[in-house]
C-alpha cells in the first residue's frame, strides 16, 4: 500500500458514533417516568455498568438469540443434564467434556431458557438445610471452652479440636452445592470467562424480577469472583502499538467513555505522550478485564478536545501531569467488583517511578448522570406547576406535595434566562425555559454565545450541587463520582463546554470534571468517604455550592 | 573471557553434591528407631516435602535465627501489635505500612517467637463462638420452606430470602478473624510469598507438637492458598537459556531430584532436546512455584546417566518419547497443594500440540522411600532373631510378636546371598547378610559384578513389593509413587542400577522406576486410585510381585 492509501486507512471511521442514543435520555418524561428514571439512574451505581453503553460483549444473551432459535425442550433438558453431571460427577476422565458440553450448551440457549436453567441451578443445587440444621444442633450441644489456663490445657486442646472440626464441617455444609460448579469451571479452560458471562445473565435477569434465589446465586458468585480476581492474580500490562491486533481490537470495542474513531486515533492513544494500561488475568488471555488511558500533559486539561487532539503531543520530559481520561471495563459480569481502584493505584506508582517529574495525577471525567438527574428534577417540579394551573389536584395531594416543591433556579439566574430567551419564554417560568432548552436534541443553546453565557451559571451551579450533595445510601449519586471518591480522589474543578460531542452534551450539558488523586491522602479520603459519606472537594467547588 | 576460560566457567561445580547426607538414612537403627523411621517416612507423604532435601528457601526460620538473636520481649510485642492492627484496622492509609511492618517483623523473629506469635494468631483471632451460637439459634427457629409450588410462591420467595440472608451471615460468622489477615496479605505486594513462608513455619511447628489451634490455622490457610493458586491463575512458562539469570538461579537452587552440577549442566537442561516448564504466579514474579524437566528421547530411558549426559542430544524430530526426569517444588509452604498434577497435564498437552511425533509420556523417577522402608523392615525382623538367641523375651511378647515375624527373602534368594558372601556370612541369616551389605555407606556390593548379580533379584522383587503393596491409609507409601498414581500414571518398569549416584544408592539401592502417562486413561486411573487405592501397573511388574 502506498503512503496515501495507508493514511486513508488510518483515518477511516471505525464505527458509527451514534452507538449512544441521546433520545433515550431526552424524551420528555412524565412525573412517574421521571421518578422511575431517577431511580434507575441511581440503581446503576456501579462504574462498570454506567461506563458500558455501547458494547455488551460477544457472548451476551442477545447475540445468541439466533443460535437458540431452534431450541426445543430437548435442548434445555440436555444442558440441564450436563449441568447436573458437572456438579455431581466425581473427577473422571469425562469431567472436562461435561464442562465443555455445559458451557457450549448454555451459550446456545435463548434468554428464556437461560433464565429457567439459572433458576434450577439456584434452587435445586442449593445447600442441604436438613444437614445444616443437624450439624447446628450438635454444635449447640457442645459446651464452650472455659478459657481457663493452666493444668486443664491439654483437656482444652481436645475440646477445641472438636470445635475446629465441627466448625469446618459447618463451613462446608453451608456452602451451596453450586459452589462445586463454580470451582470446577474456574479451573477449566475458558471457565472464568464463562462464569463472567453467566453472572452478566444473572444480573440482567434480577434487574427485571425479584428472585431471591437468583440474588443469592449472584451474591455467592460475586464473592467467588472477587477471590479469583484478587489484584495479586492480575497482571498490569502496558498496551502499545506493538501489541497483537486481537488485543488492540478489544480496546476499540470496549472503550466506552470516548469512542475511538479511527486507527490513527487508536495509534495515538497508545503512542508517545500517552499511556494505556490493562489488567490481564492469565485465564482470560489477550483481553484486559479493565483498562485505563492516560495523557501526559503540562497542566490538568480543561476540555477533552485538547486531550484527544494534542497534535503533536507534548514531549514526555516536559509533562508534569498524568491525566486519566478514560477507564473502561470489558466484562459486564464483573459489575460491582472494583478492579479500577487497584489499577489506578498501580498505574500511579508505576508512572511515578518511571517519570519522577510527574507530580499531579488527575482525571478528566464525564458526569454521566447529571442531565438525567436535572431533567427528572425539572420535570418533577413542572408537574406541580401544571397541577396548580389545571387545578385538578385535590388539596390533600397538594399539601403533601408542596413539601417537595422547590424552585431549583436562583432568582438572578431565572431573570437572565427569561431575558435571554424572550421570544419563546413568554409567560413561562425559568424552569420551563430551561426544560425546553435542555430537552431538545439539537442543542440550540450551544450555538450562540449569548445563550451559553445565560445558561452557564445555573448549569455549573446545579452540576456542583449534583456532584457534592445528591446522594443515594450515603454515597454520591453519580456513578463515576462514586467510583473516584471511593478510590480516594477529591473533586477539583468543573469545566464548562469540556465535551461538545453529542454524548457529552446529552450526559452533562458538555460539563466535565477533574478529580485529583493525591498519593498522601488517597487512603484517608477513601476511608472518610466510606465511613461518613463525606465528599472531599476543592475550595472553589465548595464555594459554588455554598453560594446557594 | 577467552573460549577456554568460558569452558572452564561453564563446567565449574556449582555446589557440593553432599547436600544429601546418606548417613542420616543408613545409621543402624534400633527397633524403636526403626519404627519411628518408618512412621516418619510415612508422615512425609507429600511430594513437595520429600523432594526438597537440600534447600528450604531463603526466608525459612533457620536462615533468620541470626537476625532474631537480639530479640527481647519488646520485639515480639511490636510484631504482635502490628499483626493485631493488620487484622482490626479499617482500610486506611496506614494499612500497607502495617502489613509491611508485620511481615518484616515476622521475618526477624526467632523460631520460638514465631511459634508464640502463630499461637496468638490461631487462638486470639479465631471466630466469635458466642455470636455463632446466637445466629444458629435464630436459624433453627425458622421453619423450613415447604417446597410446595403454586400460589404460595411469593410467600415462599420471602421466606427463602430470610434463609439466604441468615446463611450468608452464618458463613461470615464462621470465618475465623485471621481470614482478614490472609485476605489482606494476599492483595499486598509480596504477601502471597509471605503467606507461603508463614505456612511453612506452621507446618514445621505442628510436625513436632500437637496443637489443635495451629492445625486449624494450617487447614484454613491451606484452603485459601488452594483457591488463590488455582491453575487458572498460574502461567505456564517455558524456561530457556534466554531467561533472566535470577530465574535460572532459582532452578539451580530448588532442583531437588538431580542436583545441577555446573552452568553447562543447567544450559543443557534448558536447551535443545530438553524442555523445562515452570508454573509462575503473577504475585511471585521470577520464581516458579514448581517446575518440571523433560528430555526428548527415542525410548523410555533406563538410567538417569543417559538422560543427563546424552551428548549430543537426539535431534528433536526423531524423538518419540517425552521423559519427565525431575519435578521440584520451590515453596515448602505449599505442601499438600498438588500443583504438579495440573502442570504435568498442561505440559503433555503442549508437547503433544507442538510435536505430534511424540506419543509416549513417561517418567524416570526416584523411589525415595525404598531403602528406608527396607532397612527398617530388616532391622525389625533382625530384632526377633536377636531376642530368640538371647532368650530374654518373655513368652507373651514372643507369641504376640511372632505374628509379625517374616523372612522377607525367598529361600532361593537367601541361598544365593549366603553363597556369594561366604567369608563374612558365616552363621548368619540371609537377612543379616543383606542388612550388613545395605547399611554400609561405601556400597561395596556395587563394585563387583558377582555381588550385584546376587543382590539384584531380591532387591528388585522387594522394590516392586514396596511400590505396589506397601500402603498407608490406602495410598502408596512411597511419596513419589503416590504423587504420580494420584495424577493418573501407571507403574511401567523397574530399572536396575539406574542411578549410581550416592543419593540414588542411598535412597533406593540405585533402582529407578518409569511411570507412564497415557492420555486416554489418566483420569480413569486417578479416579480408581483415589476411590479404591488400586495401583495400576504393567504386566511385568505385577509378575515380579506375584511370584512371591
Amino acid at each position: 500500500m502506498n503512503k496515501k492509501g495507508l493514511a486513508i486507512l488510518m483515518r477511516t471511521k471505525m464505527r458509527p458514533s451514534s452507538a449512544f442514543d441521546p433520545n433515550k435520555v431526552l424524551s420528555p418524561p412524565s412525573t412517574d417516568e421521571a421518578k422511575r428514571m431517577a431511580e434507575e439512574s441511581e440503581e446503576k451505581h456501579s462504574i462498570e455498568r454506567s461506563m458500558k453503553h455501547a458494547v455488551t460483549g460477544e457472548n451476551s444473551i442477545s447475540s445468541h438469540k439466533l443460535l437458540g432459535s431452534d431450541n426445543t425442550g430437548r435442548e434445555i433438558q440436555r444442558v440441564k443434564e450436563s449441568m447436573h453431571s458437572a456438579i455431581s460427577l466425581n473427577k473422571t476422565d469425562v469431567l472436562d467434556d461435561v464442562l465443555n458440553d455445559f458451557s457450549e450448551g448454555f451459550y446456545s440457549l435463548s434468554h428464556e431458557n437461560r433464565r429457567e436453567l439459572l433458576l434450577v441451578l439456584a434452587k435445586d443445587h442449593d445447600l442441604n438445610r436438613i444437614q445444616v440444621r443437624e450439624l447446628m444442633k450438635q454444635y449447640l450441644d457442645l459446651e464452650l471452652p472455659s478459657g481457663n489456663k493452666g493444668e486443664r490445657d491439654i483437656e482444652e486442646e481436645g475440646l477445641l479440636s472438636t470445635f475446629y472440626r465441627m466448625e469446618k464441617n459447618l463451613r462446608h455444609a453451608l456452602k451451596p452445592m453450586y459452589e462445586v460448579l463454580f470451582e470446577r469451571l474456574n479451573t477449566h479452560p475458558g471457565g472464568l470467562k464463562f462464569l463472567s458471562v453467566l453472572r452478566a445473565d444473572i444480573l440482567s435477569i434480577i434487574e427485571n424480577e425479584n428472585a431471591a434465589s437468583l440474588r443469592a446465586l449472584d451474591s455467592y458468585l460475586k464473592e467467588k469472583l472477587i477471590t479469583w480476581l484478587s489484584p495479586a492474580s492480575l497482571e498490569l500490562h502496558r498496551i502499545t502499538w506493538d501489541d497483537p491486533a486481537s488485543l488492540l481490537e478489544k480496546i476499540v470495542a470496549y472503550e466506552a467513555v470516548h469512542p475511538i474513531s479511527s486507527l490513527l486515533d487508536l495509534k495515538r492513544r497508545v503512542g508517545a505522550g500517552r499511556r494505556c494500561f490493562g489488567y490481564l488475568h492469565p485465564a482470560i488471555p489477550g483481553e484486559p478485564l479493565i483498562f485505563i488511558e492516560v495523557s501526559l500533559m503540562k497542566n490538568i486539561a480543561k476540555t477533552i478536545q485538547e486531550v484527544l487532539w494534542d497534535d503533536p503531543p507534548l514531549p514526555e520530559c516536559e509533562a508534569t501531569c498524568a491525566l486519566f481520561y478514560s477507564i473502561s471495563s470489558t466484562q459486564p459480569g464483573l459489575a460491582g467488583i472494583n478492579l479500577g481502584k487497584f489499577l489506578i493505584k498501580r498505574v500511579i506508582e508505576l508512572v511515578k517511578r518511571e517519570m519522577p517529574h510527574i507530580s499531579t495525577f488527575a482525571t478528566l471525567s464525564p458526569i454521566p448522570g447529571f442531565m438525567k438527574w436535572l431533567l427528572s428534577k425539572l420535570a418533577y417540579q413542572l408537574k406541580f406547576d401544571e397541577a396548580e394551573t389545571s387545578e385538578v389536584s385535590d388539596s390533600l395531594k397538594e399539601s403533601a406535595a408542596a413539601a417537595f416543591k422547590e424552585n431549583i433556579l436562583e432568582p438572578e439566574e431565572e431573570g437572565v434566562l427569561i431575558n435571554s430567551f424572550r421570544e419563546s419564554a413568554a409567560g413561562k417560568s425559568g424552569m420551563e425555559v430551561l426544560w425546553n432548552l435542555l430537552k431538545s436534541t439539537n442543542y440550540e443553546w450551544t450555538k450562540s454565545d449569548a445563550l451559553l453565557q445565560a445558561i452557564k451559571p445555573p448549569l455549573m451551579r446545579l452540576c456542583a450541587r449534583y456532584l457534592l450533595k445528591e446522594k443515594r445510601r450515603g454515597k454520591a449519586l453519580d456513578s463515576v463520582a462514586n467510583f473516584h471518591l471511593q478510590n480516594g480522589a477529591i473533586i477539583e474543578r468543573l469545566n464548562w463546554m469540556a465535551d461538545r460531542s453529542e454524548k457529552g452534551l446529552a450526559q452533562s450539558g458538555g460539563i466535565m470534571v477533574n478529580y485529583i488523586y493525591m498519593m498522601d491522602s488517597i487512603e484517608e479520603n477513601a476511608q472518610t468517604y466510606f465511613s461518613t459519606g463525606h465528599i472531599n472537594a476543592s475550595f472553589d467547588i465548595n464555594g459554588i455550592v455554598e453560594q446557594t
